[in-house]
């Protein structure tokens, strides 16, 4: 018999609870020990009362808690106090299941080692992709092969809010609204648009998929508040959809020749439409991997919700507790290097580029010597003429570009000088463009 | 340091001796243990010249070259020796790792016991679906959760061909002579298009997910050999497409309300063109995952060639390194119970038939009495005339009806009955359609 505790009964811990009081026989055979629920710790006694879950099981004592239990299941979210219970359960040896993201993604790389010390165990497959297997198939079945690529869409709101812009050509603040209606998007949406949400994710998945610690402070991020119904519609007419994508590579430094790095960032993404990933619909998640070997692989599924969500709590568990009850935890850490970071020279990226220009003639041999300058090589140009007609004077016209490859460095200086140039108006958007 | 002794040289376990012997390091770290790649156990010495690994690895004495290992990775393939001597193996307490979907599907649960008996470890995530983690998610990550569900596209040759069909418009000999002149099917077809090879990871597929023994007996299996070129092009205008499946379900048996069961087949089906396995093309794999908690989930990637396959059998390989280091190897056997095989009247599913009819006044009410004396519900009807006009007797129409789902046993029962009405010249086609 293990004793579960159970931290937070919110919509997971609720689910998780009750799968623990209902399915204890299918459990108790696979795991082969019975997973008793010690107890659920919850901030306000109060808050709890129309749960629906035996009022006896719900303590505002965590410590304690936590100290009676084998398993520990963290499901309280932010960094304190489910830090420090994490922690006091790890050091007293019990092994711990959580879906904290925040915390991990802040503290992740100190935690592992801390549990390795500890001869105890962390799992945390809910989160990252809810209930999508894709901590477990990194972390062991591409294990003895190199992933050199992690592709995401790890945030439901942001994937919804482009996926409405792009059925309906709705503008971002509307599809938010919309969102914000059905529960998709929360009252203040922020950690989701802004990107942070697929931060925490893209710094987990790249610290796995690297054997290196990735923290948040490593990513950088970009929401999708930016992204307008002409950004989405200038793409659709290209072949591409816009997603916001958590990005973690392996890259070569130093104007890509050097040493091996990292580059682990968030951001819009044109990707053409036959990509596996543009595909993934609505509030739906997906993970996409190459790795030398095993090629190109792709994990789909619900990225959050409190039963999906649930799943991946209780298959850590069960998983969790075969181990303990064979009398050896699994390790937990799996870095074995530090990778460097790399800097924008280390990026390579296509980007999107979009200008509105005054319609002269001449311009658009301007605007491409600066990108010859750079070396940067444009692969396609679309120009939509603005209200006068061409050659008219004194109108505007709207130039799109989609480069190739070239280095993040090189782009940002080619935009930087675009900007600078007496024919542009503007630079009306600049997105990166992945899968081509 | 650990001793692993590969049997078999072909295409994935050339690639294996390669990346044993190249990434050591990395594999050591990763593992927590050296990987010595001990020996390499052939049928005929001659038979390697070629190849481009050190001469002296290889062996013709298996049985020594396993009796002197930790680890043993089998890929010869087939039924004996491979089955002797992963027993012997196991026997002696070594862990093993295969890819030997043939002895799985006829031999995996009493190898699974054996495994477990003697403390060793058996893995196959190579023997479903090459580098697709799928029997490691369906083992650990969904352990929690109760699969109700499994829907895959296991075999990349039949994959292909029905592929080329619906794009091209090809006849299914025409098809697999392409797939054949390009190496993605063999000279002797038969196993791909039969569904034998299929069927053998249906099994195992089934055996995992529904945690009950099911062997490759058990599977009701259909090839591809007689779909036509007009059951894919009357498949596309309704919006289908067809995939040769693998199913396996947890059904209720006597026509629905009784105790649990499973149903475990192998045949072309219709699916929906938006399904998410609609738009897996070529050769690739996937399998479609439903759960009660999880939801659907999905997993994408290659489904064959050497090196997707050893980046699979490495993964395994550093996995069970791992829990040797700690000191308990996992256990393999994740039967708890021995669920019934559904007959005909537990399976619910929808037919597509197609009729070749007389063109007479009259007939489709007839077929339709057919339908309704058995319940099964009709959900959409296209006729075709023939080269006859509308009406002009004697000439031929045709018929095809998707139906809703009933148990296999009425739908059986229907076509029996249409068969011997005097109007129905014959029946073209009878298929089975899924994701509605």
């Amino acid at each position: 018999m293990l004793k579960v505790a159970l931290l937070g009964c919110g919509t997971v811990g609720s689910q998780v609870a009750r799968i623990l009081l209902e399915d204890g026989d299918s459990l108790a055979a696979r795991s082969g020990a019975r997973l008793e629920l010690a107890g659920i710790a919850v901030r306000s006694m109060d808050a709890k009362r129309d749960v629906d879950l035996p009022r006896e099981l719900f303590t505002d004592e965590a410590e304690a808690l936590v100290d009676s239990a084998d398993l520990v299941v963290e499901l309280m979210g932010g960094i304190e106090p489910a830090r420090s219970l994490i922690l006091r359960a790890i050091r007293k040896g019990a092994s711990v299941v959580t879906g904290n993201k925040a915390l991990l993604a802040q503290d992740g790389p100190a935690l592992f080692e801390e549990a390795d010390r500890n001869n105890a165990e962390l799992s945390f497959e809910a989160a990252v992709a809810g209930a999508i297997p894709i901590i477990r198939p990194i972390r062991e079945s591409l294990s003895g092969d190199r992933i050199t690529r992690v592709l995401g869409i790890v945030n439901g709101t942001t994937n919804y809010i482009l996926d409405q812009m792009d059925t309906t050509g709705a503008a971002f603040a509307d599809a938010l609204a919309e969102a914000q209606r059905l529960g998709y998007a929360e009252a203040d949406p922020t950690a989701d648009v802004e990107g942070h949400d697929a931060a925490a994710k893209a710094a987990l998945l790249a610290t796995l998929a690297f054997h290196t610690p990735v923290s948040l402070d490593d990513v950088r991020c970009e929401g999708i508040t930016k992204v307008t119904a002409e950004d989405i519609a200038a793409a659709k007419d290209s072949g591409f959809v816009i997603k916001l994508l958590a990005i973690a590579e392996l890259v070569r430094l130093g104007d890509g020749d050097g040493a091996e790095g990292t580059s682990v960032r968030v951001h819009p993404t044109l990707l053409p439409r036959e990509h596996p990933l543009a595909a993934v619909r609505g509030a739906y998640n997906a993970v996409f991997v190459e790795a030398e070997n095993a090629g190109q692989l792709m994990f789909y599924g619900a990225g959050a919700g409190g039963r999906p969500t649930a799943s991946a709590v209780m298959g850590d568990l069960v998983s969790t507790a075969r181990r303990l009850v064979a009398g050896a935890p699994g390790r937990t850490d799996t870095a074995t290097r530090r990778l460097p970071m790399a800097g924008v020279e280390g990026i390579f990226t296509s980007y999107s580029i979009g200008l509105e220009v005054a319609d002269q003639p001449g311009v658009l041999s301007r605007v491409a010597a600066v990108f010859a300058e750079h070396g940067v090589s444009i692969e396609a140009m679309r120009q939509t003429l603005g209200d006068g007609a061409a050659g008219a004077g004194n109108s505007r016209a709207e130039l799109r570009f989609v480069t190739h490859r070239a280095t993040e460095k090189a782009l940002a200086e080619t935009v930087a000088d675009i900007k600078n140039l007496d024919a542009v108006e503007s630079v009306t958007s600049v997105l990166r463009v992945e899968g081509v």
